[in-house]
């Protein structure tokens, strides 16, 4: 990556004469942005000599407008390259970096990781904090009793050089040109555009150093995406991002309308991951957790094709060398690994609370983003980024879609540590789960493979 | 107007719960803001508790969205409801207000407003300065020796009482939210939408304390509406903004392709001005005077109709009354009358210059804008609000679009007083005209009336 570099020569270069209101006015008016505007634009804006106000009136005309994959692609490589940049090559390999758009109950990347590692995948990952109502790895991962994420540089690939596995939380100063904008587009109703949350997304994962890139794209009531064809779009338009800077990218688009697995809360989502390397997770996150993983090893040029990596990482779970990776890698950073063969020792809730059936039936809906909401209610995430979390609440669902129910049957139980909050967090699971008189059409996990 | 009272009295009933990014995200997706919503925004933003970012993200949406006549209103309202509004109920008759778009050349202010008090309609009239290729009334009149433009609101209305006419810069806190929302509309490619163009125009007329509004929409090359279509739009959307607020208001939609009258500049125009007056002036002019004038008179009800309205002032011009106004006016505000009845003794520049045709035929066009630019060279308007001008200088026509020319004839004749600005001067004017061998289909300088 010499995008910094580029930068730096083109600001000496040609932006005197560029205006940014001349750049506004001509996205406004759907044409087609120059390399060397955007760069000036995410420069400029980087340094502050673009103000807010400018650059969110862009924003709002990239929503209208949308972006070409050429302005998409450079809007990338700027941001991208607006801050340090991390670089991996002194790890063997191909580093294969996965994402999440984010659900409810998605541990997918604590099953995943140690497992890609374990069939000897690099994995040098950075992850983020939750905030609304779906959850972050790092503080999932915190759950471990001494469990560091935050890593100086070259410990963290020291680490991978040694037992082939790091998860620590995002540092320095990577991408702070996607940080700006992202806060900036969060209180100007500028979220919802496909090219700038694809270009967020990849300069992300570009400036942590991947070669290439496993996107798993939510799609769902619990997602932010809400529709099939929006969802394909973003993965779509990050695909073809991926292939025109050089990072062979995959996306699966996988089911967010209910919950991955049973549990939602940090230290249950975490008890899960342990279950599922274990061999004895629920079939949907072991599933997902097979797809991703077994891809990633074929990005990785670990395996010929997919079906080949999910055996071979089947095998390990049946080995039992999957967990021991996880075990391995939470010692690494300072954790507990005693909690990882005896997950009863993990932080858990003093209050268990059950939410029963009203009626009898089928469970024809278990809407994810209200499931979110009430573990949220307890205490298991954070709407603002300084809240505090409680690693030992959230909630266990019993029954998923499509079972068959009766009244008075265990939907789910809650844990809590707060009384006060119960009855607030009952109501809201409440309201997460229909149940009618006829079996389901089956739900779909996995909609789609874009590559 | 109770504007004020009842956004203040909203500001404590039910503001608490809105979120401006809520606001933007609504008009984002074509949804229409109720009263409430817009008068949080325009409060907000005019406390500053709204920041400019998030106005920005709006106004842009707004390009893309439009506005409904309801919004417009309210904006309207609101932006009016602002800052102090001029209270004029204590001259008597209906106070009719004027406002040109603006234009090339445009001083028919200098010579409606003077005619228009000479029939007895009281103008208590705020103006602008100048900024860009189009001049202000208020620097034309500074052209007059010891002309005071700044009075207090009470030697204003007093000045009215006795001779009928004031016309005074725009002075105080008025809608100090819309000079906001405008100052950051020009540098975020926003300005360029109907409905927020309309309401600014309207909401200052309307805190100036106008009960009718006569507007000159401009329309041309000169203009900042290019398009008869476009200059329409915006007429209708200001004559239904009057008509929802109670304000009856008539718009002209006159041509601005090429300059107005034969003189450009600010000594000159006044010069110009006060032959109109004198029954010597341009016939563009004197016709576009007699018009908007016309209209004034029946709008405050001393005419029946536009014709005799007419009528009355062609004989105020042809008696002498009307250009004694503009003297009596330049007096009460401090100026040489003098130099009303002797024009030789307005400023007049050292150096004139003429531009000469390269060929025979017909002028079938000269370019407003590209006049008002050769006049800005030389000194006449202000590209900041910083630089100073020269009344003196400027240019004036000797050939409108339709004379025939033989090469060689004066095409205008430039007043400098700098001799290193002159060559600049004559390049751009040089490149206004157009000289074609066929005699153009004659110009229009009246297209339609909106009411």
């Amino acid at each position: 990556m010499d995008g910094r570099d580029r930068l730096n020569s083109s600001v000496s270069g040609g932006y005197l004469r560029m205006r940014m209101v001349d750049l506004i006015a001509k996205k406004r008016d759907g044409r087609e942005l120059s390399t060397e505007e955007i760069r000036f634009l995410v420069d400029g804006y980087t340094n502050g000599s673009i103000p807010d106000y400018q650059m969110s009136a862009w924003a709002m005309a990239v929503f209208f407008r949308g972006m070409t994959p050429r302005e998409t692609r450079d809007l990338t490589l700027a941001m991208a390259g607006s801050g340090e940049q991390l670089d991996l090559s002194s790890l063997p390999g191909i580093k294969v970096d996965k994402h999440s758009t984010g659900g409810v109950g998605d541990k997918t990347t604590l099953v995943v990781a140690p497992l890609a590692a374990a069939a000897g995948l690099p994995v040098a990952k950075m992850s983020g904090r939750g905030l609304g109502f779906s959850g972050g790895t790092i503080d999932k991962l915190e759950s471990f009793a001494g469990f560091q994420a935050e890593r100086t540089r070259e410990q963290f690939l020291q680490q991978v050089r040694e037992i082939g596995v790091a998860i620590i939380s995002q540092s320095g100063n990577l991408t702070p040109a996607d940080k700006k904008l992202y806060a900036l587009r969060d209180v100007t109703a500028t979220v919802e555009s496909t090219p700038l949350i694809a270009s967020s997304i990849m300069s992300k994962k570009i400036a942590a150093g991947a070669d290439a890139i496993l996107l798993d794209v939510k799609v769902g009531k619990g997602a932010f995406m809400k529709s099939l064809e929006k969802a394909e779009e973003l993965a779509r338009t990050m695909v073809e991002i991926g292939r025109q800077v050089g990072r062979k990218t995959v996306a699966v688009i996988s089911d967010m309308n209910q919950p991955l697995g049973f549990a939602v809360g940090n230290s249950l989502e975490v008890q899960e991951a342990i279950r599922t390397l274990s061999g004895k997770g629920p079939a949907d996150l072991t599933e997902l957790a097979l797809e991703i993983g077994g891809r990633m090893l074929v990005l990785g040029g670990l395996a010929p094709d997919a079906e080949a990596g999910r055996a071979r990482l089947a095998d390990l779970i049946a080995s039992g060398k999957a967990v021991d990776k996880l075990a391995e890698m939470v010692a690494a950073q300072g954790g507990d690994k005693g909690q990882v063969y005896d997950p009863s020792r993990l932080p858990q809730a003093r209050i268990q609370c059950e939410l029963t059936a009203a009626a009898s039936g089928y469970v024809t809906e278990i809407d994810a983003e209200t499931v979110g909401r009430a573990s949220v209610v307890l205490g298991a995430g954070r709407l603002t980024k300084e809240m505090l979390i409680d690693p030992a609440v959230g909630l266990v669902l019993h029954k998923k879609q499509g079972d068959p129910v009766r009244a008075g049957d265990v939907l789910s139980t809650l844990h809590a540590n707060r009384e006060d909050l119960l009855q607030a967090a009952l109501a809201e699971l409440e309201k997460a789960f229909r149940i009618g008189p006829e079996e389901p059409a089956p739900g779909q996990l996995i909609y789609k493979i874009v590559e």
